[in-house]
């Protein structure tokens, strides 16, 4: 089976999910500053989420471009991850539109966190079909920044019920993890070009 | 004629369709649980529709990778597959907002079996193209998966009347059976490649 | 200029003009046959609107297929096509909500005009490129199809006004005669190809 | 990393952010021309923004196509470019719903502005994995027209507070400086095939 299609449709969906969120950025009936302030939470979030999902896609970018063959279990790991993307838009807009209150908070963090299992089983998925000494799993190492990811999504939840800023912060760290594209990959791909 | 925009275009509306139906989804005024509870059977719609959507893309993928040409009639009998399944975020937001009704069941069911027989329709075209000979009619043989499915749609529509519980577990049930991707065709394209 | 991105910008611009429309037929707050009965219009007029931009999308493809080089005049005459495409699901929309009354239905045959007059002008700026010995000339001929539908359209508009039905009936006379797809072109591509 | 995934992905985005704008264009309940006519605005909104929605996509097409590695940095860039972008929408829906009052109109260019920038900072990233002796470079030359779009937004956004044709005029100014697509690099393009 070739990926040409898995990457295609994975993009497709990712634009549509990237886009779709500034739907909720409902245009307001004044014209003055008034009218535009309240919108701003709205916008905060989607600009956290907007660099999620090209995080994301970067990373899903990355990842595929060292793999082969994609099986039918690999497919599905594929539908299990932009399922739960697909689910970013709604949970932005609950956490944007309720000005960070605790559980839309904690239900944001919840939804990356299922991202990122699902992320990590198409890894998986990937690494079983390409075996251990494959060029992906060469690249992909000790996996050390998905899973602190997962630690700290584990943690941000709970914490975002005492007190909101805690579990964004956290939010943001994870971001920041990830803004850097997998180098790991990148230099693995040089060295076999030389 | 090229499959490859066939194949992008597909891929785009089904992008569309699998994303849409957030959508519905709509964004509570609240922030706490209650607020949060009523969206469960909407949520739940959609999560059986974003199977049965992955299925059509997985074997619409499956399908299109051992066809060569593309007729004008193969053209047209994939837009009527696209207009039947664009058709599910419309049916699934009915059925879960309406918490699962007999008439909103019976149309998602009746809906699905429009799929069904559309996809049956692409097949048939993509067969009279390529003859009985081809690779494609091998890794097909007997259709029995699709046979089985059209029935279990005829059986669960009048069900719904009865006891919208039996309809929507047949409905499950041939999301279970389509869930394994089409080993028939994976199985003889390794053949091939032996 | 490669004609690779203008064919996947299309496509995506149709996929989503095709799939947007099916957004107006909105969820029925009832859960009867009584609450899904008004939303007959605005689903015919989606059938309809589907045919049309599914005829568009199969001429594009059969017409870019035969295309080589792509002008910088060519991508503005085909972002002028997607824009009247993208007029369509408004138009749909207004029909389908108001029952066919004859300003809509003849605003929704200006629109569909405007998109032949542009198809039009997208194919002349092709053909500038191509010059007139060219395989895209030849598959073009004398266009008798789409003189043909230009003079139909400028007909239907005036006739809304005196009864609606007559007006559909002609746009519908216009979706039979392109529902085939252009022969003209596929056979002189067999033709080359033996 | 190859660039075609890139492009890919930048043309669904923009391809949703031209097309989600119509839905800014909401079905009026009345049939008559008195509910049409209060639409002209946004429909004038639409018609410019598609335009520069459609500049940009045109101008992304011939940068990347002089294009041969694709950085960490530049996907970044992209994303940051196509966030701007997804701002469009709402912009145009404001200063339309509202009819061109000071502060929508100011923000559309702010938006307009922001978008220029992202797409500068694209080109630089651009030019520096590509080196400034390398087709890319000689094509971008001086790069006027970038700076001159800078400067013109600059002065039109406090002059939307002195009268709003005056900033809206500047902005068709702009737009008109790129309706012709970038000449420099598809003279270059045509001198490098000779």
């Amino acid at each position: 089976m070739g990926k040409g299609r898995l990457e295609a449709f994975s993009d497709g969906v990712i634009a549509i999910i990237i886009t779709i969120m500034v739907l909720e950025l409902k245009v307001p009936h004044g014209a003055d500053l008034a009218a535009l302030l309240p919108l701003t939470p709205v916008l905060l979030s989607y600009v956290l989420s907007f660099i999620y999902v090209g995080i994301y896609w970067n990373n899903h970018h990355h990842l595929l471009h060292t793999v082969k063959q994609v099986s039918g279990a690999t497919l599905w790991a594929n539908l299990h991850l932009l399922f739960w993307l697909s689910l970013i838009p709604f949970v932005t807009g609950w956490m944007g539109e309720n000005h960070w209150q605790p559980l839309p908070v904690a239900l944001y963090g919840g939804v990356l966190l299922m991202c990122a299992i699902a992320y990590t089983l198409l890894t998986l998925s990937l690494l079983k079909t390409h075996g251990r000494d494959s060029l992906l799993a060469q690249a992909l190492g000790r996996d050390r920044k998905g899973k602190a990811s997962l630690a700290i999504y584990v943690c941000a939840l709970p914490l975002a019920f005492v007190h909101v800023w805690l579990a964004i912060a956290l939010y943001m760290v994870v971001a920041l993890i990830w803004l850097v594209p997998d180098r790991r990959i990148e230099s693995r791909l040089q060295d076999e070009s030389h």
